[in-house]
């Protein structure tokens, strides 16, 4: 096989758990190229020094990017916001991990994430990267806004229901998350003995994600008049490191039976290499280190009520695997490329 | 002190790990004397010999009951069923554990449980013993049919908004539960390398203690038809081995404020011991080895609904506490004698 | 019972996980009653509002000793170093949690802790409290250095060899402790993601507990030449919250065997209300929120090594639990009063 | 690039975590394809139905080999013993991942495996898949007997040091395993409430690696006579699922410096593709999913001991991968070839 260019990528803040993650997958991608890594606290230092899995990683962090054509951004989000209108300047195409250009409307970041946008014509021509349901706009994609762990999980369990109006848009999305979603940051609520053998939900009726998964459920079902869609949306943490599950209940519409809701997420889903829709209640350890989501369908009969469950891992489908599953697209390449099918399980 | 004479009791199965909650709890209860404890599998071993941690208690697992006057049943249900008519014809008072006399209507038992019920005529007097709900009943009681985890946790939550119609009867509770309460028996669903490190939903549209929950809900909010009742019940299994958390959605009924809901869960609780409404989300980890529940109530104003959440320790006021917080009062002693209030933190 | 008089107790930095299984001991506790607790970063709070599951806990954390008696410190070494000789100045009794007053050689300060020792006269009045091996000192004790928790496991494990001559004093052990014992600080060891499905080694030939278990090692065989002891001592970390496992291994001395070690362990061991010499081999899970350690011996035959395991808690035996027992001796009290002896289990 | 023919490979076993993980490895090998795999319970069900994360799989479990030039044996190791000679005569290759080829000396089966050693004749000429060790002998071989997860720890440990003399070989290995180690079938011993925040070591002066690592250091360090190797053995268990930390514990013989011992180390491992020597104690959380094996080498000051740590993950470096390895140099592959180097981490 002639040697093939492989693309030049770098990774803006590869200190973290989502930056980290896309370090160990990147390092065997066969196209991309992973020239420069920063982490502003470890700069100066081998990767390798920093964290030892990655023993053959030849690079050191540095503070900059300066060669890669394509960027991967895994800083919080309002340093994703300054940094990438610069980026996009030099010609540089990017994928951001974070939620800085995920909303379209840009009032929305005052109220939940607590700062006007400083780059909001670009929250237009974004590309909410979620493969499954935007693929035709990646390859023309310069800025790719993917979307949240509980988004990711909420929409691909929730998408071809809402697609094809087999639910009326009004849904409970109630999430268990591991830990690793709150990253590597210090916190007394990722302390480990405060969180094993605990469970608890959190930022109960307000977090972050419900803005995000409520414009991806109106776009997805074209509705967009914001008084026909409502959501309820509570995460969980449970103590595990990777995986979400997130069980969703929606109310059938008038006519519409099981068998149709099966038969349109088979279709939904059959062609996507990432995605299995499967008769068994999905397990989030079945993707442990893998880019796959699984997705059942069960109609409580007692209740007559929809209940819809996805799990998948917050790391890798959830961040890091999708955005690389995003630039294997925005490249026009195989859309598995470098990204790992099976889990490690168990 | 007067020396009073202690009450003699028994344990029915004291190798499940709510028989052996039983034996941690009355060993040292100030009232109770624990006399007799049986398990079939074990009969004649020291207790001590199956159950290190029991190191002072000088009892041998036996294989019937003869000198107790009241008899705490850990069996599984069908077997509970089966022995305790018995067990009150002699004259003894009997607190179960399982679900043999939960349910009202007997026909619930074939559809359920997979059995007919083979002493329906103690269903009409068995007493459900959810203390908070009906501790006037049970002085008189012969039989108590302890509630299941679960119904525990959702009952607790629910109850004073459907009591003061607070709420329409139609919710749903998703729960999350710790692997012990799946038992001792080997299954490999409670295998530490499938269960460790994963979360998944189980019995999803068709959990055992979905008629339970129904049940209680008719039975507080004092709608009796099975029409005006909607329950969607939801368990899902985490990594812990302790505790259960109960998630429960419903909508507030035409002009009822989150500060209603408040006020009348302060008044119901105030006076409870084993119940705190408080302000914050509780945590499983608080309740580990305690036989306090934790309740919270938020409204989510995105979606308008009610989220009330509880969070107990099953093999504690989800079984083994709330056992004996029934013979308490069945035998009219102070309701929290011989309980853990405490829960071991961290 | 005619009311008796309680000691008032303060426990000073009940913030901790140390201090924080103080209060909860306490808390029940018949004899000593706990009038105030401090907390510098959380004073003028409401405990309960701290640590829910204290809701019955009517005291806010305080600034200062004023009423009590008797004092428990769980400060970091270096502060209870400082605050000692002031409270036993103002007349009351010490318990110190701390290592600051372990060690008698006050030389052994600045190399293992980093500083010179302000109150060094006090180290050789200080009354070790590993109450099994020290307890007819404790009755006039001013201040008690409650051992730390690996060398509560490890004298225990190994005092009755060392003071009957059965073993050399050369010996290894290699322990295994849950993260509690790493406190509430937040610090990237004790973050969850980074510790769960992990485990390691750290502080390998240099941990500060080396020098107190050989000072006991010493201490209790009697012999004092430093060159005759050897040690070498390694803890790892594995992801649980509480449980020390200690392995100890020792070269049998000529003629001595197993039998012997197990008649003087009995022996020992025989009256010792928080010691449990047992045949199995212990678990850690066994002394879940129980003041007892279980210790067992063995010898491998293949290698005619000594093998001893002790299990304990380590906030409660290796130290909250440790502390009340070293207190009820103090007042002459029934050793066992407010410690639980059953753990929680499973 | 031409097509290679890829050789045609099968595993027999793969119901349990040693087979399933040789099918997670295998799906991705681009020389090995794997044409056939056994499970005798599951035999006619589709491999994806029995483990939906091997989702793209297209193999159902058979009951026999018929195909397969070479064969991986993931069976018990008596059955093992029984099949390995039939698919020898048949001309295949054979990887067995048992313990049943493993010890030279058939007089050790009756003793340590409770058996007569039905085809000790293949004793001598199986190769002892310790790829590091054995490299050479591995092209030749017809079978293979892989390691032990315990030995490989262990001998990847003390390997150098003893090749080099420069200990003595007398030491003491204490590891802790995860829970997978112990396999897929159901035992209290694997139940997720006894194993879940406990610690405990297990056969304690007995286990069956015992004699496979002796045989290992005596064949390393070339000393045969079995009076001169003294070996003390003791697992532990940890709730974790895979992983194993091997703390290993010797004396250096006159003159040898912890500097001698990092140079021999380095040296001896600085071509290996899986064997990383480095500076910091190793975490098995580096290892997850991984066939690398981190070590460290500390000479604790204090006591003059050498103390050598090992990580590896037991179900890949400990079984399917070093398979795998052994399978790769067996056919002169790439050594690393469809294996992989980086964990996933956290």
């Amino acid at each position: 096989m002639a040697e093939r260019r492989r693309i030049p990528v770098a990774v803006v803040n590869g200190a973290g758990y989502g930056g980290v993650e896309l370090l160990r997958l990147l390092r065997a991608h066969p196209a991309f190229e992973l020239v420069e890594v920063t982490a502003r606290s470890d700069a100066g230092k081998p990767v390798r020094s920093v964290f030892p899995p990655l023993a053959d990683l030849d690079l050191a962090f540095g503070d900059r990017v300066e060669r890669a054509e394509l960027v991967f951004l895994a800083l919080p989000d309002h340093a994703s916001v300054e940094l990438a209108p610069t980026l996009l300047a030099e010609g540089r195409r990017v994928v951001d991990l974070s939620a800085g250009f995920r909303l379209r409307d840009e009032k929305l970041y005052p109220t939940w994430y607590g700062y006007e946008h400083s780059a909001s014509a670009l929250l237009e021509t974004a590309v909410y990267g979620l493969t499954e349901w935007t693929r035709e706009q990646l390859p023309e994609a310069r800025l790719v806004a993917c979307p949240g762990c509980y988004p990711t999980a909420a929409l691909l369990a929730l998408g071809p229901a809402l697609k094809e109006g087999l639910i009326a848009p009004d849904v409970i999305v109630d999430a268990i998350s591991g830990v690793s979603g709150a990253g590597r940051t210090l916190r007394l609520t990722s302390h480990f003995s405060e969180v094993n053998e605990d469970v608890t939900a959190y930022s109960v009726g307000g977090h972050r994600h419900w803005p995000e998964i409520l414009q991806g459920m109106r776009e997805i079902s074209g509705e967009v008049s914001s008084k026909e869609a409502r959501l309820t949306f509570t995460p969980h943490l449970a103590p595990i490191t990777r995986g979400i599950l997130a069980t969703c209940y929606a109310n059938l519409r008038e006519g519409v039976t099981l068998a149709d809701v099966r038969a349109v997420y088979e279709h939904a889903y059959a062609q996507e290499p990432f995605v299995e829709f499967v008769a068994e209640t999905p397990h989030t350890k079945w993707t442990l280190g893998s880019n796959r989501c699984f997705i059942a369908a069960t109609l409580d009969k007692h209740s007559q009520r929809l209940i819809l469950i996805s799990a998948l891992d917050n790391l890798v489908k959830g961040a890091a695997g999708q955005a690389i599953q995003c630039a294997n697209v925005m490249y026009s390449l195989l859309e598995t490329l470098g990204l790992p099918l099976e889990g490690v399980y168990p």
